[in-house]
């Protein structure tokens, strides 16, 4: 039998929990309690989303059918212990923790895990965003299925093992394509050119490989195996050996790909 | 004094010739001639841009004011040979090709370089497409300044070694951050989810590059030296050595920058 979710508590106030506990009250859910270790952080989200500061995270316990942890990874374990005995459900949104740390503390317990990349001053369209959903039983896995879907069109299952690789995949295709922008953008620097010469060229890039297939739509000199090309960028990073050696790494890979 | 530019002719029929012979025919530039190696490739661009194909290079010449060379940078030499005399202007369009090759065998010859990824079933707006023009001298720059302003309002001066960092920056903006994107797809693969969970993070790190600085909208376990993650994340990667050693340089870079 599903449980009814009405009130709901969060542990942490950093960029997720900032995105969730507001998105859950547009879609009218009550937040009832908000802990972080920054008191003063656990204030401001409390006024944005009608809610109130907890000193301790004990106090997020009363009143509330659902306590989120979204706190640092290495932080969940601390504030499980903290909660102490709790009957309603507790979940963690963290991508690469697995479910047992709360399974073995709570007897209702599960993961909510939206795959986005959070930042408190820029707006998400959270109907967009994909949750990732593991819970410990089958009940406690449907209530968190009917609350993720009030938030976004896009719920899936996932165990720990695939959210692991799910998360590992985020961070190439989320992390690491944006330390590639990071570094085009130096190069810019370097050459003294304005760093918007390449912001239609990432959109464009970004585009593609959401109506396409980046593995068709990939280009440049390593997928046309244009060596001559490859050795005169070699050559410009010179003076930059560790893009030069990364440079090098991710041709070769794309060449391995094609060949 | 600016030269008056009317004909125009194309070397090359891939995809960048595709998307600039038709921008500049909609412009109102008359298209002379069209010729490739692949002469059933001349034919479909001359159909699309009310043009002509050439069986010989040297039938570009003729009633041309101009020649684009839009051919892969290694058969830059050959057409330039076929070419001949030409009292036109001549220009390539390739990021890392210096201009020499054309100054020393035409009177007129320039630059004209586009910054962005093309493919033909793919349309571009190519009025916010960089062009990065150069040329051997001060008539012939303000002539190719004025035909690209036609194209796209974002048109600069770059020199070759300007150009040259320029398409290396483009191949890390673009052609790099793609390879990420393929490598994520893999991985989601290997775990049996689909493609497009991927696809809200993409679009939202490539946004926040182009509203913001992407140095300071990196985010990950790297960014926030989450040792313990990155641990788990190499392990899940045990499988694919080539993506463990590539996770942990990038992780590296990262940690390296924000330390």
């Amino acid at each position: 039998m599903q449980k009814s979710i009405k009130n709901i508590a969060f542990a942490g106030s950093g960029n997720v929990a900032w995105h969730l506990a507001q998105a859950l009250k547009l879609q009218g859910f009550h937040i009832s309690g908000i802990w972080s270790r920054d008191f003063s952080k656990a204030e401001s989200l409390a006024k944005a989303c009608n809610s109130v500061a907890c000193a301790e995270v004990s106090g997020l316990c009363k009143g509330s059918d659902l306590i989120v942890i979204a706190a640092p990874d290495n932080a969940i374990g601390e504030i499980v212990s903290a909660i102490g005995n709790y009957e309603g459900l507790v979940v963690h949104t963290a991508g690469s923790v697995s479910l047992e740390v709360l399974k073995n503390s709570f007897e209702h317990s599960g993961v909510f895990y939206p795959l986005q990349t959070f930042s408190k001053e820029i707006s998400v369209e959270i109907n967009h965003v994909p949750f990732f959903i593991e819970a410990s039983n089958r009940y406690d896995f449907e209530t968190l299925m009917s609350v993720a879907s009030k938030l976004s069109s896009k719920v899936y299952a996932a165990d720990s093992n695939q959210r692991l690789l799910l998360h590992v995949a985020a961070v190439f295709a989320g992390n690491y394509s944006n330390l590639m922008y990071v570094i085009g953008n130096e190069l810019l620097t370097n050459s003294n050119l304005p760093l918007e010469v390449l912001h239609p060229l990432i959109s464009a890039t970004a585009n593609k490989a959401i109506v396409g297939n980046p593995l068709q739509t990939q280009t440049g000199p390593a997928r046309r195996n244009d060596t001559v090309t490859i050795e005169k960028h070699l050559a410009a990073l010179a003076a930059l050996p560790e893009y030069a050696e990364l440079y090098q790494l991710l041709a070769n890979l794309i060449s391995k790909k094609y060949k």
